[in-house]
């Protein structure tokens, strides 16, 4: 009898910040198994189509919520026996952050942001693997431009503090903030551009450098929170 | 017509120090594609026998190396249309520490040991899988227990500071070293066992405590070189 094949899928975190909370979107599933249920937008690996799995990562993510991120990375696989009730399955993760204005339900019917905070249970492993990518960008955000993603094109320092503040879950020492950007070299400001709406001492607005729009500026060192080291 | 199924296998990237070099393992494949060539230990996953796909990757690394590592890691997932020369297929790749004497060539006849920073060509993708191994070996090390995998199971502090040495590739000041070793707290002396054939200040001989000996123990800060921070 010829062996059942793996069952082989793609699973997105696709995460954003809401007010100073970490949000991730689910949708709705329209078929079995968990139907009705809310889960991480993701599908089956198309041989034919996808050239690899950041291919169908992204192909994937585009036709369920109409989001092209400029940043995809993949989390880690998760497999076994008991994770789907289709059969033994593997799910290649991968993360994905984006400003909140660019999730729009109305490109995506049965899409839902949910605090990762405060998720309830979730079909599959699912609730596992948003806290396992939320933990890998809070590691990761503490050392890189990561969170940068989850501002849009253009935004003040201050903004951006209050995105890695969010995201690190702590106060961070303005000092250290603008030196730690400084030292990650990635930002440039937008010239002639003030932040609109602020009558007294409108502040200056920035955005990424080209080299680093798809690709994180790391530092050999976290950021510590309140800390001058 | 049914879709070709997407192959799923596992790679396990082990490695070990001979003098100061890490080295990979190696094996020489026994069928095509690629047949007499040397690639890394690894292999289909068996749904009727492995429960996910650390237990597929302990499992192989036994069956083609005999051995058991305490510390088996997942990399990540290589995958697509032109890595193997059989068809659309994904690799879930995991990696092991171990010290170079429990890679015994009697158990595992074609097994290899290759200097990873001279790698000649490898199957598949097997070269690229490597490289990607050793950098997140030296990254995590830096501020991690991690290499003392790489230590037989007593070592004194001058050897553990060596083996970080090799690792990260650069001397390390000794005083920075072991405020490291008391803030990661993993070790603790063996009573009463000071290294043989030393007959002038004999140094003590250390262990991994019992709980890191199958997880790391992690530091925020990475260890910098000849640095006191």
């Amino acid at each position: 009898m010829p062996q059942k094949p793996i069952i082989c899928t793609i699973d997105v975190v696709l995460l954003c910040l809401q007010g100073s909370a970490l949000h991730v979107a689910l949708l709705k599933r329209d078929k079995p198994p968990f139907e009705g249920g809310y889960a991480l937008p993701g599908g089956f690996i198309h041989p034919e189509e996808d050239a690899d799995t950041l291919d169908a990562a992204a192909r994937m993510l585009n036709e369920k919520t109409g989001i092209a991120s400029p940043y995809l990375e993949q989390l880690c696989t998760f497999s076994g026996a008991a994770r789907d009730p289709r059969g033994w399955s593997i799910s290649i993760v991968y993360y994905a952050l984006v400003p909140a204005e660019l999730i729009k339900p109305d490109r995506a019917p049965g899409l839902q942001l949910q605090p990762v905070d405060q998720l309830r249970t979730l079909p599959f492993d699912h609730k596992e693997i948003v806290l396992a990518a939320v933990e890998r960008v809070r590691s990761k955000s503490s050392y890189s431009s990561l969170p940068v993603y989850l501002c849009g094109e253009q935004f003040t320092l201050p903004r951006l503090q209050a995105v890695y503040e969010a995201i690190l879950g702590e106060p961070i020492n303005k000092v250290s903030f603008r030196r730690k950007m400084d030292e990650l070299d990635m930002l440039e400001p937008v010239e002639g551009a003030l932040e609109a709406g602020r009558a007294n001492r409108p502040a200056q607005l920035y955005r990424l450098k080209n080299q680093y729009r798809n690709r994180l500026s790391l530092s050999g060192r976290a950021m510590t929170a309140n800390s001058d080291h």
